[in-house]
C-alpha cells in the first residue's frame, strides 16, 4: 500500500490555495478512490452526480465543487476537484527516493559530470562527456552513451537507454525500458535493389516536463533533431521515428506512431494505437481518435476519426451508413428489378 | 539445438496417464515437427489428415488418436496429441537452470527476503522490503523497485523492471523486458489547459499462472490494483492500462492494448493488435479478431470484428459488401437515369 | 554535435568512385541538411528541384546529379545522390568506439569464447558456451543466455536480451532493448478449457547483415527456427512470433508485427503498423501499405492496403466510393420513392 506523510486538512487547502469547509485540524492520513476510502481517507468528487457515491463511501473528507454537499465530512472546495485532487496526492504521497550520490556498482566515466545532488544508482553507466543535473534520479540499469546531458529534477527509471548526445531538459521523465535516441530507421536502395543503410547521426532533445512512457522508442534524427518539447507526455510503446516535431503539451496515447518528420503542434491530442505517414503536419489543438491513421496533414483544430482518417462528422455518417450497406444493396437490387434494370448476377457486378 | 532427458516411451505414456502401443523401452531422445523428425524423435499428429505427412517422417515414434496408423511406429495414444506433446515436451526438455543463491554480483536490500531456494542472477537489483519466493529465478539484469512480492516457482526474465509494491502469484512468468508497474498514463489539464499529471500511486497484481510476454507494459492503478488474474496469458508489446482487470485465462495475443479501467472477464480471447477504449467491459469468453477496435461493452460470448466493432456476421457481410460498393454506385446511377433522376454532377452529391 | 574526419573532397570522391568536379583539396568538416549547413558542410541534392534549396544553403558542397548546378561549389556528381551520400557519411562520421576487451564489471562464462577483438562492456551478461566475433561490439547491459552465437562486426546495443541459442551471422546491429528468442506465445487449451503452455523450445537465427529496432521482439519456435534473412531490416517494436521465415532485403516498418509462421519472401516491404494472421506467405516484392492487415497469402508482387486488405486500385475506389456513400444511401432512398417503393422507416431497413 502507498505511504502518505499525514497533513491537517488545513494545511493542505491552504497549499491548494482553496478554502476550507469543516475541521482543519483533521488529518489526512491517505487518499483513495470512493469505493475504496476508510475514514482516514480524502478522496474527490466532480460534481453533483457523484454526490450518492460520496454519500455511501467511507472517506473521512472531500475535495469538492461549493455544490456539493459532503455529508458533514470536513471538505476542501474547488472548481477543479480533479486537479486539486492530483496536487494534492503529490504533496501527500511518500516515495521512497535513492540516496544522494554514485552507488558503487555503478559505472561513470571519468570525464562524465554528476551534480552532487543527483542519484546514479546500481548498474548504470554514465558514458564518457555525460551530464547529470541537480536532483536527478537515475535508475539502475539505465545505460547513458557519451555526451548525453540531463537537466534537473529529473527521473529516469530502470532500463531506459540513451543513446549518444540525447539531451534532456528539467523535470523530465522517463519510465522504465524507454529507448532514446535508437537509429531512425533510414534505408535507401542499392543498385543491386537491397536496402542500405543511411547512417542515423543526429540526436533527441527532450524538453522541460516531458514524460516519456514505457518501452517507448524515440529516434534519433538521421540529421539535425527530433525534439520533443516542453511538458509533452508520450505513453507507452510509442514510437517517434527520426526527424519528428512534437510540439508543447501534446498527448499521444499509448501504441501510437509517428512516422519520420512528422510535425506535431502544440496542443494536439493522438489516442492510442494512431498512426501518420511521414512527413505530415498534424496542426494544434487537434484531436485524432484511437486507432486514427493519418495520410495528409490535419488542420489546427481538426478532429479526426479512422482509417484513413476523416472529420468527426463525416466519419460518424460514414459509420452509420456502412452498417447499414449489406441493406441497401438489397434495396438498390430491388428498385432495378422495379425499372426493369436486369440484376447482375452473383460475380457479374464486380466486372 | 535444445536438449532432451532420454526417457523411455513406456515411462512417458504412464506420466501422461496415456495407453501405449509397441515397444516400452524405444527411447525417446528428443522431439520435433513431423518434417524436421529423426529417428529418436516423438512427433504428434492432431488426425487421420496428418497420417501421410507421418508416413513421411523420420520420426521414431508418435502420440497419436487412436484413429491414426503410426506405419508400425510405437505410439502413445490420445484423444488430445496436442495437449500431450506440450506436456511431454515439458518433461522431455533440459534447461539450464542457474543456481540457487544470490550471484555475487547482484545487490539485495538488507531487508530483502530472498528463498535459499531461490535464484537471483548476476546484476540484478533487489529493493527494500522485497521478498522472493521458494525456487524463483530472476535472471540478470532485473529490476525489483522496493516493496515488491514474488511468489513461489516464477521466472523472471532478462530485462523486466517491477515497480514498486508489485505482487506476483506462484509460478509467474515474466519474459524479457517487460516493464510492471509503470505510472499509469492519467493526466488531467490545469487551468492553462496544459497536461498536468495525476500521481500514479495504485500497484500490479500478477496472480498465479499468469504469463507476460517480452517488452509488454503492465501499468500500475492511479489508486488502487490494476490486476492480472490466474493463468492470463497476455503476448509481447502488449499495453495494459492503469486500473484494467483481465479476467482468468484471458488471452491477449500481441500488440493489444487495453486502455484505462477495461475488465475483461474470464476467458476472453482478444486477438492481435485490437484495442479497447477505457472503462469498458469485455463479457467471458468473448472472441475479438485482430485488428478489433471496441468502443463500448462487449456480452459474454460475443464474436466481434473490426473497427468500429461489428457481430462477427455483420462483419463479413458488411466487408464484402464494402467490395461490392464502387460497382453499387454506378448501378446506382444507372437507376436513377432510368428514373429521370439527374444524376449528380461530380462534386455535388456530397452537398 | 556529431563529429567527423576532415577528408578531402577528392579523397571522398575517390573511395565512392564518383568524378569530382571543382577544388579536390576542399576539405569536407560535417554533413548536413540543406537547411543546416555550414561552409565546411557537405550535402547532397536528389535532383533539379532541389536546386533552388542548395542556391539558398550555406553548405560548401554536394553530392549532386549531373544536371545541377551547384552555384560554383565544389562537386561529386552521382547518379545516386543520396546511396553516395549515405556512404560518405558512413566514411566521414566518427563513433565512439568502446575498446576492444572485456569490461572488468562484466561477467563472462568461463567456457564461453569471446574473440579478442571483440568489446563486452560494462554489466554485460555472456553465459556458457556462448561465442562473440570478431571486432563485434557487445553494450553495456546486454545479456545473452546461455548457447548464444554472435558472429565478426556485429553490434548489439544496450539493453538487449538474447535467449538461449540465438545465433547471429556477421555484422549484425540490434538496437536498444530488443527481445530476441523469447518464448513464442504458444498455447492449447486443456480439457478444462483453460490455456495450457506449449513449451518454446526453438531459436533465432538472424543472418549476416540483418538490423533489427530497439525494442522488438523476435520469438524463437516453437520447435525448429525462426529466422532472419539476409540484410532484413526490422525497424522499432515490431513483432516477429515464432516460426516465421523473414526473408532477404525484407522492410519491416515500425509497429508491425507478424503472426506465428508467416513466410514473408525477400524485398517484401511491410509498412507501419501492418498485421498478418498465422501460416500466410507475403510473396516476395510485394508491398503493404501502413496499418494494412492481411488474413490470406499475398501473391509476389502485389501492392496491397487496407483491413481486410485490397490491391491498390480496388482499395483507392473503394475508400472513395466509402466517402460517398451516405449521400448514395440518400440517393438510394429518392429512387425508391420515385419508383414507389415504401421507404423504409428508421429501424426497419435492418431487418
Amino acid at each position: 500500500m502507498p505511504r502518505f506523510r499525514a497533513t491537517a486538512l488545513g494545511d493542505l487547502a491552504a497549499r491548494l490555495g482553496r478554502p476550507l469547509e469543516g475541521d482543519a485540524a483533521w488529518v489526512v492520513r491517505g487518499v483513495a478512490s470512493l469505493e475504496d476510502a476508510g475514514p482516514g481517507d480524502l478522496v474527490f468528487v466532480r460534481g453533483p452526480r457523484y454526490a450518492g457515491a460520496l454519500a455511501r463511501s467511507g472517506a473521512g473528507a472531500a475535495i469538492a465543487p461549493p455544490s456539493v454537499d459532503t455529508g458533514g465530512r470536513p471538505a476542501i472546495r474547488s472548481p477543479r476537484p480533479d486537479l486539486d485532487f492530483a496536487r494534492a496526492v503529490a504533496q501527500l504521497a511518500l516515495r521512497d527516493r535513492p540516496p544522494a550520490g554514485v552507488h558503487p556498482a555503478a559505472v561513470v566515466a571519468p570525464d562524465a559530470h554528476v551534480d552532487p545532488s543527483a542519484c546514479i544508482d546500481a548498474y548504470a553507466v554514465i558514458g564518457a562527456r555525460c551530464s547529470v543535473g541537480a536532483r536527478s534520479i537515475v535508475h539502475p540499469h539505465v545505460v547513458l552513451y557519451p555526451d548525453v546531458k540531463i537537466g534537473a529534477d529529473c527521473e529516469i527509471h530502470a532500463g531506459c537507454v540513451l543513446r549518444e548526445e540525447t539531451e534532456l531538459g528539467d523535470r523530465v521523465v522517463l519510465h522504465s525500458g524507454a529507448a532514446i535516441g535508437a537509429d531512425g530507421f533510414g534505408y535507401t536502395f542499392d543498385e543491386q535493389g537491397r536496402p542500405a543503410k543511411i547512417p542515423q547521426i543526429g540526436r533527441v532533445v527532450i524538453e522541460d516536463d516531458a514524460e516519456i512512457g514505457a518501452l517507448a522508442a524515440i529516434d534519433r534524427a538521421t540529421l539535425g533533431t527530433t525534439r520533443i518539447r516542453r511538458n509533452a507526455k508520450i505513453d507507452d510503446l510509442c514510437v517517434v521515428a527520426h526527424n519528428c516535431d512534437v510540439g508543447e503539451n501534446v498527448i499521444l496515447v499509448g501504441q501510437s506512431g509517428l512516422a519520420g518528420s512528422t510535425v506535431v503542434e502544440a496542443g494536439a491530442i493522438l489516442m492510442g494505437q494512431t498512426g501518420t505517414t511521414g512527413h505530415l503536419r498534424i496542426g494544434a489543438g487537434a484531436f485524432l481518435g484511437g486507432r486514427t491513421a493519418v495520410h495528409k496533414d490535419v488542420p489546427a483544430g481538426a478532429r479526426l476519426f479512422g482509417a484513413p482518417a476523416m472529420p468527426e462528422r463525416a466519419w460518424h455518417r460514414t459509420m452509420s451508413a456502412l452498417a447499414r450497406l449489406p441493406d441497401a444493396l438489397r434495396r438498390l437490387r430491388a428498385v432495378e428489378r422495379a425499372v426493369g434494370i436486369r440484376a447482375p448476377r452473383a460475380g457479374e457486378e464486380e466486372a
